[in-house]
Formats: C-alpha cells, sequence, structure tokens
C-alpha cells in the first residue's frame, strides 16, 4: 500500500531498477537491518552503511510512515569469509585479545553502540543479539529438513541451493561467476553436496574451539551466520518484509542465502526492497578491517575531525556511489560544517525582535527559578500556563513551550498528539454549538464560531453536517 | 565548586536542609540513581521516583550542568524485606512464572525498558546489571576485611555496623528506632553479630535455590543487594559522588548500609546530596507490590489515561510531598494534559504569517522531493544551503533548519557546537581585521566590523585588544 501523496522510490538490488515503493501494511515499514559482528572496531566504511540505514529509517519517517526496524549483532557463526570456511570471526578477536569470546562481544557491541551514537544515529527499535535465538533458528532448520531443501552431512546442516531455482536472482550472477570468488587458501567442507551449499548448522567442523554452543536435535553445535538474519526478522517483523538493507558486500553470499531459506521456510516472497549502501574507498582500495590497520571514528576525532563531519562527509554523496575517503576532502567537508554551524547560531540569535527577547528571558527566568528552588515543578508548570495567558506573539510562546518542555518533557511538540488534540478540541467545539442551535441559543452558537475563526478554523455548514478548513 | 550565576537548591536526607548545590567538579554531576529489581512490573508509585530523578537530571542540565548519570538494574541479592531476611525477590518471581531467574530478569527490564520511555524518561547514560560487576563488589568486600570493618562468620560476610560511627546519620533514627521495623515473621541471621549488621557475600543461607552464584575468595556464592549500588557507582563515577537518590524507602536500610560500605571502603565522604522522593499513596496507603493487585503503566493506559498524563499528575506536586492517587484526581489531569495540547497545537499552527508559510510549504517540499527520490541526500543539502541563502526571515529559516535536521542528524541544534561556533568565528574575523589594518587595508577592516555588527556583533577595541558582544 502506498501513503497518499507519497512518491517515495528507492533503488531495489532485486530487480536492478528505481522502483516505487509501498508496503505490505499501509503506513507501516518492516525493515530489517544487518548489525555488525562484534569481534573488533568498525572501521568508518562499516558506518557508512549505518548512516545511509539510518537516513532511509529517517526519511521516510519524514515523509509519514512507522518504521518497525529491527536488527541483529551478531556474537557467533560468522566466518571470515562470509561463507562457511575461513576462521570464526569472534573466536579469531578473542584469541587476539587473550579474551573469552564474551568479553569481545560485550566490549565490541558498546563500541559500537557508542559509534553510532556520536554520529546521532538512531538505534533500531529492536536490536537483538544472536545468540540469544537459537531456539527460533532450530525451528526453522527443522521445517527445512522436513521440507527436503535441507539436508545433514559429515554431522553438519546444509541449505541445498539446488532445492531454490531463484538462488541467484539477487546477486544477478551465475554459479560458475561465483565459484571464481571462492578462495583458494580455504579447503573446501567435502560434506557439500554443492560446493554453493551453505551451512544452516554445524556440530563437526571447528567445534573444538567453539565456546558458544548449544544443544540441537542434530548434537551439540551453533548456528550458521545467515540462518541469524532471517531468524531474528522472522521472530520479530513476522513473514512479510517491506525493507532489507546492508552493504553491497552483503549481497553474496549473505543476503542471497537468507532469500534462500527464509523464502524456503515460508514458502511465499519474503521481501519486497533490497537496498545497499556502497563501500567505502581509500586510496589503496575498498577499506577493509583484513588489511590490518583500519580508520575507526575514535582515530578520525583523535585527528579533529568530530564524527558529525563525517556523517555529513557521507550524506554530501549518493549512497550507492562508491565514495573516497582523503584527508583533502574530510577537511573540505570540516569546513563546510564549521560555516553551517556558524550561520545557523547567526540565525538561532536574530530569530525574535528585542521586545520580545525580553520577554522570553523573563518567563525563562521564572522557569528557572522554580527549578533552583528545589525542584518547584508546579510552580514551573505555572510559568508554562502564564505564558500560554500572555500578550507575547505565538512564536515566543512556541519558543518557549519548547524550552519548558525540554524539561518537562510533557510531550507538548509531538506532531500527532497536537493533530489528534486538535481535531478533538473542534468536534467538541461543533458539537457544543448544534446543541446551542438546537436550544436556540443563537448567541452562543455565534460565538463558538467566531471563537474558532479567531484560532483559523472555519466552520461551514452543509448537508452532511458542518465541516471545517483550518488555515495554516 | 558552583557554576556562575547558578542558584540551585536541594533538599538534602543527609543534612535535613535546603542546601546550595555545587559540584566536586565545575560544572559536571555524577549521579547515581538507584534503579530496578526486575522481578515484577514497576508500580506506578515506583515510576514516580524515576520521573523526580528524570525531571532532577534535565532541570540541572537546563542550568547548564553536565549530568553523569548511572543506574543499576538489580537481578541479583535483593530480598523481600529490604534486609537480608524474607525471600529472594527474582528467585521469587521466578517461581510465580515457572521461567529461570534470567527470563524473568530479561523480560521485567524490558518492561521497565518499555515504561520509562513511554514516560519520556531520558535513559540514564550508563545502566549496569548487579550480576555484569561480581569482580568489583569482591575487590571491595576483600577491602572491607582487610579493614575489619566486615568479618566471616556462618560461611557469609557481614558488615560490622559497630565499626562505622555514623551509621545513623542519614535515617536519623536510633538503632532502637529501627530494629521496631523488623519483621517478626522472618527468622533472625544467627551469625551475625549485631543484628543491625548486613550480608556483603552470601555463601550459605537461602543458597540451595540461588541460582545465580558465582567463585569468591568465601566460596561460591553471590553478592548482598547493598554491594551492587556501591559497586557499580565506584566502577563508573569513581570515589566521589555528588548526588545519590532514590524513593524515601531507599533511606534505610539501602543508602544507610551503602554509605556504610562505601565510605569504609572509600576511606573519606562519599557522597554530598541524598535526594529522596516521597511515596505515591493510594486510598488504602503506600503502594506496594506486595499487596498483590498493583496499578501498572500498562494498566493505567488500558483504562484510556496516557502515560504523559500520569506524568503531568505527578509533576503538578512536589516530589517531597506524599500524593494521593485517585481516579478523579488523574481524570482532572487527563483534562488539563488535552487542553495544553490543544492550546499549543493552535499557538504551533499560528506561528508564520502567510508569505513565509508559501516559503516552509516550498522548501519542505523540496527537501521531500530530494529523498523520496532514492534518498538523494546531495540535494536535501542543497535544498539546506538554499535556504540559508534565500530571503526568509530568520525565524523561517530557523523552522526550517530545524524540520530538516529531523533527518540530517547534522546536531545543527545543538547549542554546545553553535556557541562554539560563533566564538570560533568571531575571533577569526576579529584576526583577520587585525591583519588588514595592520596592512593599512582600512577599507576591508571596517568592512569586517560593519558585516559583523550586521550579524549583531559589536566589536570594541580597547587596551586589551578587540573585545565584542553579541545582541541577542
Amino acid at each position: 500500500m502506498r501513503l497518499e501523496g507519497d512518491r517515495m522510490k528507492l533503488y531495489n538490488t532485486l530487480t536492478k531498477k528505481v522502483e516505487d515503493f509501498s508496503t505490505n501494511e499501509k503506513g507501516i515499514v518492516a525493515m530489517y537491518t544487518c548489525g555488525p559482528t562484534v569481534y573488533h572496531f568498525a572501521h568508518i566504511g562499516n558506518l557508512r552503511t549505518y548512516i545511509f540505514e539510518d537516513i532511509l529509517q529517517k526519511s521516510l519517517e519524514y515523509l509519514g510512515y512507522e518504521v518497525k526496524r529491527v536488527m541483529n549483532i551478531t556474537d557467533v557463526g560468522h566466518m571470515t569469509s562470509d561463507g562457511d570456511t575461513g576462521e570464526d570471526k569472534m573466536q579469531k578477536g578473542a584469541e587476539r585479545e587473550h579474551k573469552t569470546v564474551y568479553e569481545i562481544a560485550d566490549f565490541y557491541t558498546k563500541a559500537f553502540m557508542n559509534d553510532i551514537d556520536k554520529l546521532n544515529i538512531k538505534l533500531p527499535g529492536i536490536v537483538e543479539k544472536a545468540s540469544d535465538h537459537i531456539d527460533t533458528y532450530i525451528e526453522m532448520i527443522q521445517k527445512l529438513l522436513e521440507k527436503d531443501y535441507a539436508y545433514q552431512a559429515g554431522g553438519n546442516i546444509y541449505f541445498d541451493v539446488s532445492k531454490f531455482p531463484n538462488y541467484y536472482e539477487l546477486s544477478g550472477k551465475s554459479g560458475e561467476d561465483l565459484l571464481v570468488g571462492v578462495r583458494e587458501d580455504v579447503e573446501e567442507d567435502k560434506s557439500k553436496r554443492n560446493p554453493a551449499d551453505f551451512g544452516l548448522w554445524f556440530t563437526l567442523s571447528k567445534f573444538e574451539n567453539q565456546v558458544m554452543q548449544w544443544d540441537s536435535p542434530w548434537g551439540r553445535g551453533y548456528p550458521g551466520w545467515h540462518i541469524e538474519c532471517s531468524g531474528i526478522s522472522y521472530k520479530y517483523l513476522g513473514e512479510y518484509l517491506d525493507i532489507h538493507c546492508g552493504g553491497v558486500d552483503n549481497i553474496f553470499p549473505h543476503h542471497t542465502n537468507e532469500i534462500a531459506q527464509s523464502e524456503s521456510f515460508l514458502g511465499h516472497k519474503w521481501c519486497n526492497y533490497w537496498c545497499h549502501g556502497e563501500h567505502l574507498n581509500d586510496n589503496t582500495g575498498k577499506m577493509s578491517k583484513s588489511k590490518g590497520e583500519f580508520l575507526t571514528l575514535s582515530l578520525l576525532e583523535s585527528k579533529g575531525y568530530e564524527p558529525l563531519v563525517y556523517r555529513l562527509f557521507c550524506l554530501n554523496s549518493h549512497y550507492r556511489s562508491q565514495l573516497v575517503f582523503s584527508y583533502e576532502a574530510i577537511d573540505a567537508t570540516k569546513n563546510a560544517y564549521q560555516k553551517l554551524l556558524g550561520r545557523t547560531a547567526f540565525i538561532r540569535d536574530n530569530r525574535f525582535g528585542e521586545k520580545e527577547l525580553d520577554k522570553i528571558e523573563k518567563y525563562e527566568m521564572e522557569f528557572k527559578r522554580a527549578l533552583e528552588n528545589d525542584l518547584n515543578t508546579a510552580n514551573a508548570l505555572t510559568t508554562l500556563y502564564d505564558v500560554l495567558k500572555s500578550d507575547c506573539t505565538n512564536e515566543t510562546k512556541f519558543c518557549l513551550i519548547e524550552s519548558f518542555d525540554r524539561v518537562l518533557s510533557l510531550g507538548l511538540l509531538k506532531e500527532e498528539k497536537l493533530e489528534y488534540e486538535l481535531e478533538q478540541y473542534i468536534e467538541t467545539q461543533i458539537q457544543k454549538r448544534n446543541e446551542a442551535k438546537k436550544q436556540k441559543q443563537y448567541e452562543l452558537a455565534d460565538k463558538i464560531r467566531s471563537e474558532l475563526l479567531e484560532k483559523g478554523i472555519e466552520l461551514k455548514d452543509g448537508r452532511e453536517g458542518t465541516t471545517y478548513t483550518i488555515k495554516k
């Protein structure tokens, strides 16, 4: 369904086209975004993806949608190859720092939260650790086995990609193309029927070092990386997703495998829009953690670039363009950001005429005095009511309400609340007026009408009853 | 240290007086607030305390302080008596619902977070689970044993209150007074030297059912409730606290015991201001969970009272007054709240003249079109720059910057940022002007001066160099 007046268009990796956006449920977007694997700090290229997803969420909200967004924190099952080979990323992090995987997960989850907070990224409504939902993965894998999409071999459970005809749709590549990408330095898993098959549950391979392990119908073990996102998405957003996001490096194998297992499990199409953010490059190519030293937000900060300068740097480019990081480029952005703030400061400081400024100062002082007096909130509220009754301009009143509500936090400026209350009020006034007319109290009826008109609300009496228009 | 122009006054339970407020570190408040024991839903009386603490934090921030606030989540060690007797609250919750204590903790933590979010309570910067800091408690208890403030008896470790002369200072009661409060239905702990002593670490008593348990130098066991807050506060806020908050029921024994153990451990005074919120009563007396049925925020909501109505209800009274809940009273608040919102809606809708409104609409449309076009953030930024260059009034510009920054999230309206950039800008202009004067480019120097004046900044040349004043 589309919102009235909605013209949102999004590039969909699935169809390789910019498409009109519509949702399964009117006005509500079910959005899943892949979260970090918490084995190390995020580099600023990783963070670019989260900035893109944040802008997507906030743009949708700005356009009137309610966004239900879910993100996972991967603390188990992610191999260095993104497939089933290589080392376990969490395990590798733990060895590197001589800590337990739990300590590693905890530390880097906090570091990640800290980064996104500094970038003014809104935390998704639901953030879930992969290791907290083992039951859900087991339930899904069982059904995939029953439906014959999965098989047991060498002690592990694999998804059989030959059973899922659209396996290569998202990546747009053929099976041979993808095999070229398989690393030669890792041993191939001989248990698989087809090299493209991927693991859903592991009990044997690389198991001896795996600290996180759970019981399952197939023996003690741990889940594959891909099933985590399918599972958490299913648990919190149900059978139909509107948008699934990630970085372009997630297209294959991660999102490709998610589609295969989720749609096989559900028996129908799962997600309508797949949106991917492009890489950040430096002069040596794609930013990556495997290269050793990498650029974190803290490192940027220590060099005098505050996080929001990096946010602006990202917003200056389109999320689907590769972006090249250089200190010259970020210097220019820093400059632009400072100018922007300076300009905003002037504008803010010159909003009001002197007379109104005096009033603002007076009421703000009253409000402060109330709070300073051992938190006299009742008096602080009285100041608010005094403002509403005062001869201040509406602009001044609005500014003071805003200022006071930073402390009172009564949600006085929440759009939906105001709209709703306004409607309620007008409806009540119309009813009162109708009642007055019925009782032949025409003077009262006229008074109600003109009071509303003064407030910018015009009533019209028609055959269907009284309607109104609001002049904004 | 006090802030310039600061007149904050707070009632201090420790001195039983309203006192001038000052902090250990200038401009920074180290604030610890006791969090919930997550064994059941919070009742609205519990929530009153969190509203009070939220207003305290936000008032301090409004007055210019930075508040470092820490809160614990108690998931282990809290007995039904608040002392060392009775049942373990978490255990009791788990038995009641046939779940594990971990499931109980997880579920009721989320429920709590949900409640405070609905009440527009800002989550403290640091929120820590009691069970995550066992090492810290052990470190403190070891030192208390070394310093002879604690003793081992019957397998447990107790704090010896006879060693701490000011033990009754906070509560202002004598030892005999307090003994009257001890419940008769629970068996006294015979291991204690003095009935007022309290447990720091338990290994034996009521141990068989205790699921959460850890190794310690005194055997496997679990920490006492009081040491949790002392430990978490010490770990995150260091040796000196400015404010410690809670409900009045925390004064004894919880905060009394915290002071005893923290000051004995630290060897100096710990916290300067102790602030306590009063109870919420209903017509049967103090609201409490032990009475069986109790009033939650969700229950209030289901009866048609939205959470912020309850917030307003609390703010109408002083936090140190007992407040009586009744449906008549909350109905009146609901009414007042609706009027407040309606009034605000009118003010908001009548802020701008028609000409400016047209401009706002035009630029907002441009901004939306950019975002709708597959998130063209570069164009969205161009719209922002266009606004800044336009002939809109400052008020209109400010309103648009505000609106756009909801999506861009560049922190454009953050007070400190703006102040800082403004200063930087003026300083740079002054330097440029001085340079121009040195080079005898008087025309340029005058131009810089008059440009600043146009922006409301007046330069004054004096013996000490150039100073400026900003007309707001």
